[in-house]
């Protein structure tokens, strides 16, 4: 499989649309990449134009007690990014100063700040969260650059990537009722951009054998839907989409209270806009003037 | 000062623009702030459109031993933000969790990984440049969330912003022609939004007693000019254009040569989005209908 996600990212640096930058997973994209990416994001837009969201837009740092309390850090550390800064005297920098021209590790002195880089784009929402939300709940639209340490020569898992979500924050009916609706939006959303998607029941990448329960438990209760298409891998196909139902996780964490008085809960989909973009070069060939008619109808090129 | 600068950052969160998350100089952006920047953005997009630019769009990480080459670390180390991961095994992971659980520093443990955040939208541009640029150079349009770890009550300067930048690569006359091409149309640009902006000869916030000299030398050959404009303080007005003629120095690190062999010079031009979008609300008040006609107009509203 490594050579296969290989040869695919070498043949869409060649083609111009990712630029490299000498890091795994981390990558410059093209003006037609960012274009493609802008109109998936466009099509995300026109399907809850009508929800009443609560647009939100986040830089891709969040507050690291707030991720500390979400339990990130006991379920994916490995994917975390810490985000750690200088704050010595002059003395200290001369010493690290020497270390960067020895090619030493400088970083062990650097302590940590009070942000980390934001995981998933739904994160920096349920602390604004906490109090009563109004009746029948909300909506909340968000965006952002996500990142996870999971360095790959698989193009469609980058390091750093954006994903356009919204969140939806009521009591379990509407929140169940809401996750039904997403879920034959993203049907009419791969099929519109004619992708040979599938939806299967999934699991997060829990850490450690603690976390093989958790991904059971998660799989048992249907808690995590992905929408998938084969880019990197025919066999192997890559999660484009993903609706994640969290139960009372968020609601019980940051006191979020529908107007009844009771723990919101809540659930999210996430579309994966460079992965999409990558589903669609991959299906559809690297030259976007041939793509099918209907997929370029509904990106509207 | 602080307390103004406070004042007018509560402000701008009551009235709902700006959204905190619990660390000072990082806040979530409203609906209307975010179209404001958007706007913004496409009035630098219609200055630049008949220049021929690059566009190239990196996330807001780079590859760390890019950042350590240009010297970032020697400069500013104090604004510097490196990413650390968690890489140890279960029983690590529960000394981790143990840590979190107590309250304590768990971030010693965290080896750093292969990239650092983003401190200007342009850095990641010149490792892509290296070889010979075509006859007449290039120029490169970039825009990304950037970094500073410079925790402060003033809105305006914030952790995490987004700047957009133009970056010219080319013989000494043609970057610096380039240069005065854009000290006007920065003024257009003031202009057209009916800001109180100024010109001045600027310095970076270099590190340090040697960054004195360093200061003193860029402002004594006019390397960097900046548009001030009042944000949070009427006597300290805050940079939201900032131009930089960085010589050959990117050229020399990073082997980047013009189409008849010399060592290319470089400039840039960076707005500050957040910081120009802080500037109209503070300039013609949080009701945007009530803005200038001109202003309003200039952005498309």
């Amino acid at each position: 499989m490594g050579a296969g996600e290989r040869e695919y990212r070498d043949a869409l640096v060649r083609e111009g649309l990712l630029i490299p930058t000498g890091v795994a997973g981390v990558y410059g994209r093209s003006a037609e990449f960012e274009d493609t990416v802008e109109r998936l994001n466009a099509m995300v837009t026109d399907l809850c134009r009508d929800d009443g969201v609560t647009l939100m837009r986040f830089p891709p740092v969040l507050n690291r007690a707030h991720l500390e309390k979400s339990g990130y850090l006991k379920s994916f550390p490995h994917l975390a990014g810490s985000v750690h800064s200088f704050a010595g005297d002059e003395r200290a920098h001369r010493e690290l100063l020497a270390t960067v021209e020895n090619g030493g590790d400088w970083a062990a002195g650097l302590p940590r700040t009070e942000v980390m880089l934001t995981p998933a784009a739904c994160y920096p929402v349920y602390p604004t969260q906490t109090g009563t939300l109004p009746e029948g709940g909300r909506i909340a639209d968000v965006l952002s650059y996500c990142f996870r340490h999971e360095p790959s020569d698989d193009p469609a898992r980058m390091q750093a990537f954006r994903m356009r979500e919204n969140v939806r924050l009521a009591d379990p009916e509407r929140v169940r009722a809401w996750r039904n609706l997403w879920f034959e939006r993203a049907r009419g959303y791969t099929a519109a951009l004619a992708l040979e998607a599938t939806a299967v029941v999934a699991n997060d990448p829990f850490f450690g054998r603690g976390g093989k329960l958790l991904a059971q438990s998660q799989r048992d209760l249907e808690l995590k839907f992905e929408v998938v298409v084969p880019i990197a891998s025919d066999t192997n196909p890559t999660a484009i989409i993903s609706l994640n139902y969290h139960q009372d996780h968020f609601g019980s964490l940051f006191g979020i209270r529908t107007a009844d008085g009771n723990v919101a809960h809540t659930a999210c989909i996430g579309f994966g806009l460079e992965r999409i973009t990558l589903a669609l070069y991959r299906t559809h060939g690297t030259s976007r003037a041939a793509w099918p008619s209907g997929a370029r109808k509904a990106l509207g090129l």
